[in-house]
């Protein structure tokens, strides 16, 4: 780990009084980068209180950020904790990040997807919160896979098997994890430059020279309204950009979980078939927004000079189950029960109770509340409301109807595997009321991949 | 004391979780009565953590808060402690409060005239900070005098000589305690209807019937900018009217020091002159500014009919010696040594060195930096600049010129009062260069009353 250097750049500033920066936000003016890195130099080392950063993030929230300012702001909440150095690596390292959404797995596919064409990927997630799932619970629903690695250990896999997934240690940006947690508590999280510092500098601590990211829009996704997923989208690819990462957003489709299933087993479950070449057509969506995500972070590293050529290596190394293998040689290395890859079946849990979720009237789906669905699911226990909420990896929910799939009154939009004691008849009808049926389909369908904001 | 009913009103609403309050306010939204005391309670049993208080400050700093809001916060804070209770007392209760200036010693004059018209002042005071003074700190130069009353003994005082003057018990809005001192740390100061949340919850808590506010305006003033003045100054009367207490304010010049004076024994020096009936012209603006807000607080009490009569009756307890009589009386009931009534000149410290500020140029004095002479005197110990700092009550400055006023080059501006430690000659410069001398006389001479905002 080399610490950036930026940070010492500004140490001998530290004098600025955190009332002096603060007042110059709270009054419109723009923060020069070396208030911004006094600010962050405060947060990381105490020196600003608690109440003085969150006066000063309320102010950022209301009164906005430059680009510039935003730039500075990544840069010094990267400079805040170490980077990790691929320097002696010969291959080119590239992620991928959501913003999060409902049956959102497609990390667990992309990884070895791309680490089958010959790209590095050092993938550090986060966990669910809310509606939302998070990888390293998925994860954590194999035997035995360890999500706590070293940075030795994490080095040691991404080089080996050419990728690696574990969680945030306290040195990739220490500054972010304190600012977020005041964040959480003071109504500040819905700002597009705090968003953009709080993602990118942990992504550029990674190293990367490439980063494809995932901007989920709908009833399911953090931003719902899709004119703000743009903003957000567009911020994210400047400032990565501008910090030497070569970015790319897709916006895709949150109005309606993502592929089959709800639930961090059962998400597993999903990527091992279509892994392995068995996904069916409730699994396709999954498929088609992975391939899209790892076909662009091959043009972006070079290693493809077009999406199209890129998304027929990426179907290539589907085909002739090199992926799988990388999934497989990476569960192995990472201490969890590759047993899954051949067997996935044994990723269901045979004490669960299985529910059907009926159709109340016939008629089209036209609209699905994604976001209730991923409630529904973290209320049988499948995700947790506080970080310190123990999970459920089996329970979940198996959709069976897509927007716009026609429907008689009595057939299953879904099935929901919990336990006895989850009290399954009113999550039953909470999820039964997440579907909206109508007469008619709808005029305009929506598409998966609705936007590609470009580096 | 009575615990303020309106606090137990809304604790069964306490539920409201701080993050959607101050959503709601970063949203430019407008808070119910019943948010603000949630808000204010959280602050008061420590259940809104201190990030979550300042993140709503520094929103309700930017997005301002409407008059309702201004006085429901008032209230809260009010609310959060103790109101004395003058039920068992037969004549009017009012008192003066100032937003703070340069040789402003006005309440030790007011008190004694008040009182000697059959007012009853139960002054509640404040210590100086920076460039300005505090009465508190005045008072303290008289030897013996108690400032830290109890309750108990502060309305027996008040009720045996007509005033009493203490500092503020933790039993006063213990809300503003804790949000002033956040503010101070948080930029959120400069903020009217913070600041007049502030003064007015602990001037409410007095039991007030009438209240007049002396809000300066000019170099040495907190309101530098006269439009500003006037805002706070429209903002206290609204709120303290709305609030049941009859309020009034006098927007006064504080361009120079107000009167001889600046320095705590060297003021009260001057009240005890004042009230002796032996002013001199150097004291004519303090004794102007006395009667002006004394005569007022006569009208609102409904003592006298016109603002005409009251400054009679004013005079009148002044020449007859029986204002200097009940500025007697509070001095022995609170314990201080009262021969300074008959020998003011045993405030004169005989160890200090003084030091002549001298003119550089002939002309006419167009300016003075009023709060650059209260720093000097604030320097060399007249003053504090953090709480805790001690203060030597001997050193001050006695200004010799005003605006308007002609002199020589050689002339002497004023006297500063010092110790041999305190190195004069730097301090002496710098007041030296507060004054601006020109070849003409001023144009438009500022008056001392610059404009009364009406009840």
């Amino acid at each position: 780990m080399s610490k950036v250097i930026l940070s010492k750049q500004f140490s001998l500033l530290k004098i600025m009084r955190p009332q002096e920066i603060i007042a110059k936000k709270r009054d419109g003016e723009t923060l020069s980068q070396a208030e911004i890195h006094s600010f962050i130099e405060g947060v990381t080392d105490a020196a600003w209180a608690d109440y003085q950063i969150s006066a000063l993030l309320m102010a950022m929230f209301m009164g906005g950020l430059s680009l510039e300012e935003q730039n500075f702001l990544t840069e010094a909440m990267l400079a805040s904790g170490d980077k990790l150095d691929f320097s002696d690596v010969d291959a080119p390292l590239a992620d991928k990040h959501s913003t999060g959404g409902v049956g959102d797995k497609t990390s667990l596919i992309i990884a070895p997807l791309a680490a089958a064409c010959g790209v590095f990927v050092p993938m550090i997630s986060g966990r669910g919160l809310g509606h939302t799932g998070g990888t390293l619970d998925k994860l954590e629903s194999i035997e035995g896979y360890n999500v706590n690695l070293s940075t030795e250990e994490f080095k040691r896999i991404v080089k080996k098997c050419g990728f690696a997934m574990t969680g945030q240690t306290a040195e990739i940006a220490p500054a972010d994890r304190k600012i977020y947690s005041l964040r959480d508590a003071t109504a500040t999280v819905e700002s597009i430059p705090l968003i953009v510092a709080s993602i990118m500098s942990k992504k550029l601590a990674e190293g990367l020279d490439a980063l494809v990211l995932d901007v989920k829009t709908g009833s399911g996704a953090f931003m719902q309204d899709f004119e703000k997923s743009k903003q957000l989208a567009e911020a994210l690819c400047k400032t990565g950009n501008a910090c030497g990462v070569k970015t790319e957003a897709v916006i895709s489709d949150m109005n309606q979980p993502l592929g089959k299933y709800v639930g961090n087993a059962l998400e597993v479950f999903e990527c091992v078939k279509i892994l392995r070449g068995e996904a069916d057509a409730q699994m396709l969506s999954t498929l088609e927004l992975s391939i899209e995500l790892t076909a662009r972070m091959l043009v972006l590293t070079g290693i493809e000079k077009t999406v199209q050529s890129s998304k027929f290596k990426v179907q290539s190394v589907l085909d002739s189950g090199a992926a799988l293998e990388k999934f497989r040689q990476n569960i192995e290395l990472q201490n969890g029960d590759s047993k899954i890859c051949d067997n996935p079946e044994i990723l269901f849990d045979k004490d669960l109770v299985k529910v059907d979720v009926k159709a109340e009237k016939s008629g089209f789906v036209s609209e699905i509340d994604a976001a209730v669905i991923g409630e529904c699911v973290s209320k049988i226990g499948g995700g947790r409301n506080k970080v310190e909420d123990a999970i459920d990896f089996a329970v979940g929910y198996q959709c069976e109807k897509t927007i716009g799939d026609e429907i008689r009154r009595g057939d299953a939009l879904g099935i929901l595997y919990c336990r006895r004691e989850n009290r399954p008849d009113s999550i039953r009808e909470k999820l039964a009321r997440a579907y909206k049926i109508r007469p008619q389909r709808n005029s305009n369908e929506s598409r998966l991949i609705k936007e590609i904001i470009g580096s």
